[in-house]
């Protein structure tokens, strides 16, 4: 785990001024892909739905993991579908930080049946959540392995958030 | 998302005599295939376990969409699979008016690597759902593709509730 | 689902007395393999990451099911995973019978595109589970299967645990 050394305690940025420090902007909130919602509240927990790497209305990766796409495209890939889910946590809660723990991070990678670095790939969400939310961000994840992908895409992302009240 | 005009405002019917206008019988709760729970609730949330498409103690739906199964057949397949969480839910709360929210449908689908329509094939479950359910049904989700499932089965499907009380 | 007599009406031994009669020691808890926690708690419920059937830093099982691994393999392989997740629970709350409730177990199997066999491979986690929590330990589960996995891991076991407080 390595946290900057000013998010270590708590820091004095939101979230948001992480973001902007970082030179990211949240997309907009993309729609869900079907007949359901992009997330839910229940009790203090918020569920998303599965983010997929969109950016500007665009798929921005699709294939596998250890064919078309390498494994740096993979960490690319989990980070702009976890970017996703920080807009729909926003959209959800108005200020992220009333964010009080991302608790689950589910990542689903498309990968050849021969792919091993499952955990480097979805550092790139990891590292994106500490790096928004600091001390925060401290969740846990399972990673899924997927032969096949809805749209032909990279990666899935649900985020899991606990929310202050 | 398209809600029946009259459960928008979430309706007179209980979700029983929806099920019945839909000429839907809920089937027998099938029991675990293995040393675990159909259900479990804790706090004000009933879990599942994974639902296989059954229908009188037969698996209806075997192999993969892509290949023996179209899109049509999973999209069935994923709604059986469904109608037996909401016989498991029946099970756990008596009234399925006492279910205030679906919170989430978890879904696999047994896929080709090429086959990428998993959203729509989906959507059996989450259209279910939501005409059963009206508002109260409108949930996240989840989408896992396998190239390999128990039993060859088609399709799986967890639900999460929760309960009014 | 089969108990074992003595445990059916909750028994008089701890889980950790229980590990103990079946000879099995908990193994040191595992460092996540990334930039994330091995468990977090929210409200009553500790949701552990992934965990691979580590033992003594080794990794014990690689390899598909239906291929290098047999079912029996597949069996021992989630069994050890589950240890390594009740070694993770140990760890966030000391002793094991403040668990009231295992709610799911997630379980990923490692196999072949025509392996059927997962339900009585991820009894492997249930019935340790069963065994050392007794009714306590009566879960829910959803089994995944990936056609890869990282590090070539045969399975990965995610605990949700409801803690009595
Ligand atoms: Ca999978």
């Amino acid at each position: 785990m390595s946290f900057d050394q000013d998010t270590q305690p708590a820091g004095n940025k939101s979230p948001e001024q992480r973001l902007a420090k970082m030179g990211l902007t949240l997309p907009p909130v993309p729609s869900a892909v079907g007949a359901y919602e992009p997330w839910v509240r229940v009790g203090n927990i918020i569920y998303t739905s599965g983010q997929l790497p969109w950016i500007d209305g665009d798929l921005k990766y699709t294939g596998k993991m250890g064919a078309e796409l390498s494994l740096q495209d993979g960490y690319e890939a989990f980070r702009l579908s976890a970017l996703n889910g920080i807009a729909q946590l926003k959209s959800a809660v108005g200020e992220l930080s009333r964010i009080k723990r991302i608790v689950r991070v589910e990542g689903t990678a498309h990968t050849t049946a021969d792919f091993t670095e499952q955990p480097a790939a979805l550092n790139g969400a990891s590292d994106l959540i500490n790096d928004v939310f600091g001390a925060n961000g401290r969740h846990t994840r399972m990673i899924y392995s997927d032969p096949a992908m809805c749209l032909n895409c990279a990666t899935l992302v649900v985020l899991w958030a606990e929310v202050a009240d």
